[in-house]
């Protein structure tokens, strides 16, 4: 006998995984509640659930229909998190245009992405103005202006519509009903899709669900509100990220905060002034950013007159690594930090900080050296350590293989790509391209990309490791390490190096050598993790997101050593 | 153009929402952490996992497979809970018999189950003595005796196993192994089935998919964890159920509790000293239960005496209405209480207690009012106002009608019953038998069952109105209101009440309609709210589950009238 599957009487009901349902509860239990746009606009969820609605009857009678493409090009706003609802409950898809990209790069995207409509700040019309003769599908742009909201008002009346332009937002939304009905339709439609630029080739698009959309959700709720990892719940939390929404959904965290109606508080373009008045001003609780964002906001002199408030600040560090120095500087200054684990292919959580009853006993030296790591497996996913020939490794802490995982909510593929998308699920496990271990009690600790990864005489090296202890010389502000081809080795380390001012012209890479020698001759350190060349240069070459180009690096290093 | 479904390359894998899951990440965070059976027998997760895939072994080797049916008869309990996960996981289908039940009743049941292996504490084979000549499927019984946690180990060395049975179960857990790989299948697949004793002919055999109780969980997390309804989050809360597990799942706590690695405490037969013990001992702060057991336990002397740990104990009151009395006594005695309602239709949380900022703010005896109500609309499910002619009503406060659900934890019919699961389903909408209203902010109040309503001169009048307006009059201990046939109005309602032992042969039931005038001549009430028959009887026909069994009231109180 095999598994039996429920029946169902002829007329029985259940619900598909949509967007909708999480948008119709945001205003059932807190519909006072409010969504705040930097110092210009405010709304209560009520307000917010109304205005989704408009924006689908806009959105309609543009002629968008179920299947098509709406692009936004935005900083992080009230009317995004309106996009995040309305256009994936139409059955359209949002695609969140990454606008550090190149013209040239986001063209390619709207046209692959075969994008219908676009929502667009005014911030950003010259890029559609340059690129706009090129663009194959769109068939309308409306404008996003933050001047109508100025004075406190929402005033349209003498916004002059630029050219080329079909309307004004708000101007749209109050000329259309606040009534829609949202269809059903299958779990497993597109919701949303937005691209990453890897190190070759075109960007790739990935796309989730809104089942998968719903699933990182419950997986979210279940890591924060209900282990309380990083503790966030609707009653006493406030969140405003800093990480763009365009960057993978802001980490997801609009769809868990909207869904419990709790405050949230969107702060535009970042601007470092204006970031941490929000913060203060709006009492807000739960932030997620880059360590450069944190760093400067450490280094702020304010940071010590608020630090009451700021110790009811928790935030999460995503995007590159969480330093000790950062990490003990923050805690130092009373703000709870955390890291978390993702990327674009995996929408994004897989990993947070989780420390456990016995953790959160231990002195925070101890504590430290966790939060520094990738996090905790989350809840709902597993991730497993590959070798080259598909074998799977121990979790014991120090086996490294390439990280793979599965889980409800990872890109099925790269859009239109069948190539690159079996790629990324060879042996059906999702590839994340990072070499790391996994110790025992779940823990995940990356040292590098597979593809940054140093094979020298045998032995992998993590690059991360040895840029590491580079940064830790004193007078170096930078440093970037890739592998390079010997012929001896197999490939040996090269570094390129930004020194602080006041060392410009006094330390030579000879010292940095010997600074590396001296703790190999303690024993603390293998020799072949000293580079074989060091080199001083004004500037890191780095990508749009603001990672280490280790590509370009590679190519160019490489050009001046052949 | 429609649509689009999300491409998968041909490796890609998105995991069914299997209980599984939720099993394999309770160790993942807090493996230390405890689940306790009375005072015998105490574990950590670490070693639930292994027991849960120890019993997935015994039930393998049993002969059990996929598609299979095991019963359980025990009281609340830790293997119970191993049960609620080794079951489904092996893809068969876990039987949660209600005890309570008539022998004839459970023999209807199990046979209509088709129950192959049943596990069965010691205290319940007499009833399995009685009727196991009748069994017509059962293969296999293996014993659950608490003797052998006696003295704090588990000593089954000495423990005789009962005739017929193949065993006992810590000795079969302990002689095989506790490495099990739980297989990949379709999530709806039926993970649980139970029956519901309606008011005419044999129970009703509902069951929920492994997605259905998955997302159950998930709702749970959402209001308890994210929302904050009744406040439960791992770190800091302990759970114990008071309502059994065979009732709905214990309301499907025990998965979430599971989920979250949170300590659990199961009580195994309700004995209120030991229940009290526990309470205390363990530091419980979260359970559900029906009005009896709180009532039992706001009148102990004991509940003055441990006032300060009490205040940490939430308790949700289900199965039949929060009175205001208990709710005030409660609060009084420093105990937070909440009301959830559901089915066993419905897996079952369809409404629960939500206090929002505003609420939270009004006095205690406001916030009573809406304490005693059925609870807010939970998170993912929908409730309507359904007429007689399938029309919605307006939510309005005032608006009467049949609660219809939809939601994504609802069994879809009646284990082999079409025409009782297509009366169900009727209209696409599962019919509750709840006669109710909805205000325009989502609170459920219920007035009654629609087969108890009471339609008088085209009036509907609710017999929980006029029990509760009995229940206030000096001398009654216990009411029951029917409605009775009535050649002129249709219907009428009758009473049955039970006095206090001091108001027997003193209290008249003139004199009980005579306080129901004095209201009626204040403008209180209606006149035809007033009893035509009101009878003393020494006691109150009573279900299986406890409820007032109105079917037979009615039934007895015709064959005296007619």
């Amino acid at each position: 006998m095999s598994i039996r599957l429920i029946p169902r009487a002829s007329l029985a009901h259940e619900p598909a995984l949509l967007l909708k349902t999480l948008l119709q509860q945001s205003s059932r239990y807190e519909p006072h509640r409010e969504i705040v746009y930097r110092d210009l606009f405010r709304m209560n969820y009520q307000t917010f659930n109304e205005r989704v609605k408009r924006l689908a009857n806009v959105l309609t009678e543009a002629g968008v229909q179920p299947g098509d493409t709406v692009a936004v090009m935005d900083w992080d706003s009230h009317r995004y998190l309106e996009a995040f609802f309305a256009i994936p409950c139409l059955g359209a898809v949002l695609h969140t245009i990454n606008v550090r990209l190149s013209p040239f790069q986001i063209l390619y995207t709207m046209n692959h992405a075969v994008d219908k409509v676009v929502l667009v700040h005014e911030d950003f019309l010259p890029i559609i103005e340059a690129i706009r003769p090129q663009l194959t599908t769109v068939e309308r742009f409306i404008v996003l202006s933050d001047k109508v909201y100025q004075e406190g008002r929402i005033d349209t009346a003498d916004y002059n519509v630029p050219d080329g332009m079909a309307g004004e937002y708000e101007r749209l939304l109050a000329g259309t009903s606040d009534e829609f009905a949202f269809e059903d339709f299958d779990e497993n439609a597109i919701a949303t899709t937005f691209y990453t630029t890897g190190t070759t080739g075109h960007p790739k698009g990935v796309y989730f669900s809104h089942r998968q959309l719903f699933m990182h959700t419950m997986g979210l709720c279940t890591l924060v509100s209900g282990l309380q990892a990083v503790p966030f719940q609707s009653p006493t939390d406030v969140y405003m990220p800093i990480t763009p929404m365009f960057h993978v959904h802001a980490w997801g965290f609009p769809f868990l905060a909207t869904m419990l109606g709790a405050k949230q508080v969107y702060p535009g373009r970042y601007e470092p002034e204006l970031l941490l008045k929000l913060l203060l001003s709006e009492g807000v609780t739960l932030s997620h950013c880059v360590p450069t964002i944190l760093n400067m906001l450490v280094n702020n002199p304010a940071a010590d007159r608020f630090r009451e408030q700021l110790s009811r600040w928790k935030v999460i560090i995503g995007g590159s690594a969480l330093t000790k120095g950062l990490a003990t500087a923050a805690l130092s200054k009373g703000i709870r930090v955390y890291q978390g684990y993702g990327m674009s292919e995996t929408a994004p959580i897989m990993a947070l900080t989780y420390l456990n009853d016995q953790e959160r006993a231990l002195p925070t030296e101890q504590q430290v050296d966790l939060l520094t790591r990738a996090g905790r497996v989350a809840p709902f996913i597993e991730l497993r350590l590959m070798d080259e020939a598909g074998n799977f490794l121990p979790h014991d802490g120090h086996a490294m293989g390439e990280l793979v995982a599965h889980g409800p909510w990872l890109t099925q593929g790269y859009w239109q790509e069948p190539d690159r998308s079996d790629d990324l699920w060879q042996n059906g496990w999702l590839h994340t391209g990072d070499v790391a271990s996994i110790s025992a009690d779940h823990w995940v600790q990356i040292a590098d990309r597979t593809k940054d990864v140093i094979k020298t005489g045998g032995e992998w090296v993590s690059s991360l490791e040895i840029e590491n202890l580079l940064s830790q010389i004193d007078g170096i502000a930078e440093v970037a390490v890739v592998g390079l081809p010997d012929e001896k080795w197999g490939e040996r380390p090269h570094a390129i190096v930004v020194l602080k001012p006041d060392f410009v012209g006094k330390l030579e890479p000879d010292a940095i050598k010997e600074a590396l020698q001296h703790r190999i001759d303690q024993g603390e350190l293998n020799k072949w993790y000293v580079p074989d060349r060091i080199i001083f240069v004004p500037e890191i070459p780095k990508t749009s997101v603001g990672k280490l180009d280790k590509k370009r690096i590679r190519s160019e290093m490489k050009d001046q050593i052949l």
